[in-house]
């Protein structure tokens, strides 16, 4: 049996060193960007558009879209709402299509687009993204979105949740340092994964701007088992049958 | 007490984040330029011309210089010697200048030069290095040298047992997640270092080149109380009195 590549990518100014052509590239950004859009599936969003310029964003509310877009954390006097996984109620979102601007998940999306395909993982997808990772038979990078280009621990931890279960099905191999520290670093927070998560310093900088309420949520394992797919510059629920 | 700042860069290509003019920057590339310079001062070098380019090295040897190059791990056809800590033997290099050019090394170097001061660190001088950090009253950053821009298992272990000393002395503090990352990464592999540092991938670069013989000796605290402080372009050993 084949055994694909796993590699983890710790930040957006290392991405480009990976050859992704024929990858599953993963997003993950859980604090708060990765964990909105797969709520937002959950609850019944139909679509959502990536956008990455705030001016792009304003264009479709003219059209009549309904917008999420923050810039640090802050929404955008336009939009409808922001970057908390608890805007996307169903009564607000469900059959419709999002457009959607936050300061690094959409860039970091863009990034990805020449992959062989891009999704959207987090800990509310893990378990069903990580089964169709294995049956997917494809080279996978999991790549933190981190801050500002700099290493997120609580992205690194959720790779690294996923890392090891996909180790675990014997489908992958690694020969990759930032997989096998992903690996350590969720082995050490698994068992109390919001103290961990405390020292972070996106932790600190969501509740300065009192945007935390939403951190216990996000760590939450299988809140969904739907997995957000890029086509054609738009997100889709994917739903293992 | 003012307490310094702390943090810790995974990779050359996020090294641009840190604002390091008023910070000590401590270059971390354990397998091999960081431990092959605080050898080469152990035995007796008086100082170290790091080169980037390989046309540089070879005219400095032109001029009679002892040079140290290599690329990927292979010495240069007209160098001296190359990489490996074994090379700087007392008998070769006591007294005298060396000019050295390694594939990531001197790059690095380079890239500090902006920053208040830089040095170069590594587990041979960690104890007498992390004594004169705290000395200094200085903020810290721990610099590491990765391979291509990735994330090396390694320098991370090391920063983290570095990051790990300083912040005990309570002179510092961090708010950076690759230091938290760096010390949970130390404190696994504190044990057993060198099975930990088994699974790095440059480990298995150096094997498969039969470069491997001075892992073990790489990983040896305390070999030297010299720190290698860079001064107008040049390395020089610093003896804390």
């Amino acid at each position: 049996m084949e055994k694909h590549i796993l590699e983890v990518c710790f930040s957006p100014a290392i991405f480009c060193r990976y050859d992704c052509k024929d990858t599953i590239v993963v997003i993950i950004d859980i604090l708060r960007a990765s964990s909105a859009i797969c709520t937002a599936f959950e609850n019944g969003a139909s679509e959502i558009i990536p956008v990455k310029e705030i001016e792009d964003a304003r264009e479709f509310k003219k059209k009549g879209f309904l917008v999420a877009a923050e810039r640090d954390g802050f929404v955008l006097d336009f939009a409808d709402f922001g970057n908390s996984p608890f805007n996307f109620t169903r009564e607000k979102i469900e059959g419709k299509t999002i457009v959607y601007s936050t300061t690094n998940g959409t860039r970091i999306i863009e990034m990805a687009a020449s992959s062989y395909k891009t999704v959207i993982g987090s800990f509310l997808n893990i378990s069903s993204l990580s089964k169709w990772l294995i049956k997917e038979e494809r080279n996978v990078n999991l790549f933190c979105a981190g801050w500002k280009d700099r290493f997120s621990l609580e992205d690194a931890v959720c790779a690294g949740a996923i890392a090891y279960r996909l180790l675990e099905s014997e489908k992958f191999f690694t020969i990759c340092d930032s997989t096998y520290a992903a690996i350590d670093l969720w082995a050490m927070a698994e068992k109390n994964l919001t103290g961990y998560i405390e020292k972070a310093a996106q932790r600190s900088r969501l509740r300065e701007k009192k945007l935390d309420d939403c951190i216990e949520f996000c760590l939450t394992p299988d809140f969904t088992e739907i997995i957000p797919v890029m086509e054609e510059g738009r997100l889709k629920p994917l739903r293992m049958l």
